[in-house]
C-alpha cells in the first residue's frame, strides 16, 4: 500500500521533471504530456513488453496516465516554482528510481524469472522511462553520461532478490533495498560520484570503423 | 470497404511524404523503403504492441509493407512533380491522420478498451509514424512543435468513441468523425493554428537538473 | 552445433564495435555494456516482439546478455589493440550480419510467415541492432547512408527461404547462404560498392513540407 502510494508519487515526479525537459525544447502542450508519459511510464512499458507481460499496467489501470498527464500540464503553471524546490524533485527523482526498480524485480520474479533477468527487469524499469525521454528530446541519452543512476538502480535491484530469495519477509527487504537505494543515490548526488568513462579517439576515423 | 480503400491510399501517401524527408537527408534507396514503411505503419505497429494486438496487420497482410515499399520507390522518381502537389499531399497526410486515428480507435474498441485506451489507441495510431520518421531522421519530433495534429488526432477519436458508445450507426459517425476531422486539420494548415507552446528558460542550468 | 557458435562469436564482436563506439561518445562503463547488448541483441529482440515470439532470447536464455556484457566491458581494456585488428572486426561484423539474417529466417520459418515476412525477420534480426545504436548515440542510422549492408542480408534472406522452400537440405542451404552473404559484403567492402541514393532538395523549404 505505502509502496503504491510512493509509486504514484514518483510517477507524478517523473512526468513533471520530464514535462520541465519539454519547456527547455519549447514543446507545446501536447508534447509536454507525451514526454511527461513516456518518462514516467515509459521503463515500466519497455519492461512489460520485452517479458511479455501484458496487459500494461496504464492500459489495465488508465488512472496512471491521468497522474502523469495532470503532472505534466500542472508543470506549465509552477515551473518557476519548481526551480526553487530543485532539491525536492531530485530527490523525488531518486525515490522514483528506487521504487521503480523495486516494482520491475517484483513482476519479473513474479514471473518466475531467473536473477539475471529480475535485476534487468528492475534496471529497465528504473532507468529506461530517461533514455526515451532523451531520445524524443535529440539528446544523448544522459543515463551514459556518468552520473551513479543506473548502478544504484542495478544495487538495488541486487538486494531486493537476494533478500527476497533467501527467504527474508518481503516487506521488510522492500524497505532496505529502497531505503539503501535512495542514501546511496544521495550520496552520489552530494560528492558528485561518477562511474568511470570509456573514452575512446580512434587514430584513424573513418566510416566503416563505425560498424 | 471505403475506409479501408481510403487507408491504403493514405498509407501510399505518408509512404511517399516519409520518402521525400528521407531524401532531404540524402538517405539510400533501403533508407528510403524503411523510412516510408517506419512512418506508414509505426503508429499502428506500436498500437498493437502497446496493446497485445497481434499478429500486426501488416505480419497478417505483407500486401501493406509491399504497398508502401512501392510508394517508397516510386517517389525517387516523381519526387520533383510531387513538389508540385505538396497541397494534395498536405491533405492526403490528414485524410491519413483521420482514417488512422479511426482504425486506431476501432481496433481498441474490438478488444473492449475503456474510453482513455481507445483515444490514446487513435492518438498513437495516427500519430506515432512521424516520431519514428523524425527519431530516425534525428529530428526533435515535429509532432511536439506547436501544429494542430494530435489535437486533431484526439478530436476525431472522442467523436468516434462517444458516437459509437452513444449507440449511433458506426457508418455514420465513422464519417462524422473523419469529415470534422479533415475539417480541423484543414482550417488549422490555413490558419495557422498552434497549440500554445511550454517556454521554459531555467535560471541556472546544470546536468543535474535535466532529470 | 556450429551454427549456433557462429552466432555467439558474432554476438560478442558486435558488442565489442558497439563499445568502441560509446567510447568515441565518452559514455560511462554502464553505457557501454547498455550500447553492446542492445547492439548485438537489439535485433532479435525487435523481430520477436514483432512477430509475437515469446519468450525473448536472451530473457529464456541469459548467458546471451552475459556474453554481450562481458564482450562490452572487456574492448575496454583491449581497446588500442581492436583498433589494429580493424579488418578482422570488419569480417566478424560481416559474419555476424550473415548469421543474424539466417537465424532470423529461421524463426520466422518456423512460425510458418509467408516470404516477405520471413525475410523482413532476417533484415531486422541483421540490421535493427545497428539502427538502435546509431540511434542511442544520437547519430541518423549509418545503415541509411548506402553501404551495401541491408542489401546483403536481403540477398542472405532470400537465398535461404526460397532454398529450404524448394526442398533442398537445411544445413547445405545454411552454408550457402552464409557463404554467398558473406563474398557479397566482402566485395562491397573492398570495391566500396554503394546503394543509389536518394538527394533530394526542395525548392522551398518550409516546416509543413516536412510532413
Amino acid at each position: 500500500m505505502l509502496l503504491h502510494t510512493i509509486f504514484v508519487i514518483a510517477l507524478a515526479a517523473e512526468a513533471m521533471t520530464a514535462a520541465l525537459a519539454a519547456g527547455r525544447r519549447n514543446m507545446d502542450w501536447f508534447g509536454v504530456c507525451v514526454l511527461g508519459c513516456v518518462t514516467a511510464l515509459g521503463g515500466g512499458t519497455t519492461r512489460d513488453i520485452l517479458l511479455g507481460h501484458y496487459p500494461l499496467i496504464w492500459v489495465e489501470e488508465p488512472g496512471y496516465l491521468l497522474v502523469t498527464i495532470a503532472a505534466a500540464m500542472f508543470t506549465i503553471a509552477v515551473a518557476r516554482v519548481m526551480e526553487r524546490l530543485r532539491l525536492i524533485f531530485l530527490l523525488l527523482d531518486a525515490v522514483g528510481l528506487v521504487v521503480f526498480t523495486i516494482v520491475g524485480c517484483q513482476i519479473a520474479m513474479d514471473m518466475g524469472q531467473p536473477a539475471m533477468i529480475v535485476i534487468v527487469a528492475g534496471l529497465i524499469t528504473g532507468c529506461v522511462g530517461g533514455v526515451l525521454r532523451d531520445v524524443l528530446c535529440n539528446d544523448v541519452p544522459l543515463l551514459f553520461a556518468g552520473e551513479l543512476y543506473a548502478t544504484v538502480s542495478a544495487v538495488t535491484a541486487c538486494i531486493y532478490f537476494f533478500g527476497v530469495k533467501a527467504g527474508l519477509p518481503v516487506d521488510a527487504v522492500t524497505v532496505v533495498a529502497a531505503v539503501i537505494g535512495f542514501a546511496f543515490r544521495t550520496l552520489a548526488i552530494v560528492f558528485k560520484l561518477e562511474m568511470p568513462r570509456f573514452v575512446y579517439a580512434p587514430v584513424r576515423g573513418n566510416q566503416s570503423s563505425k560498424r
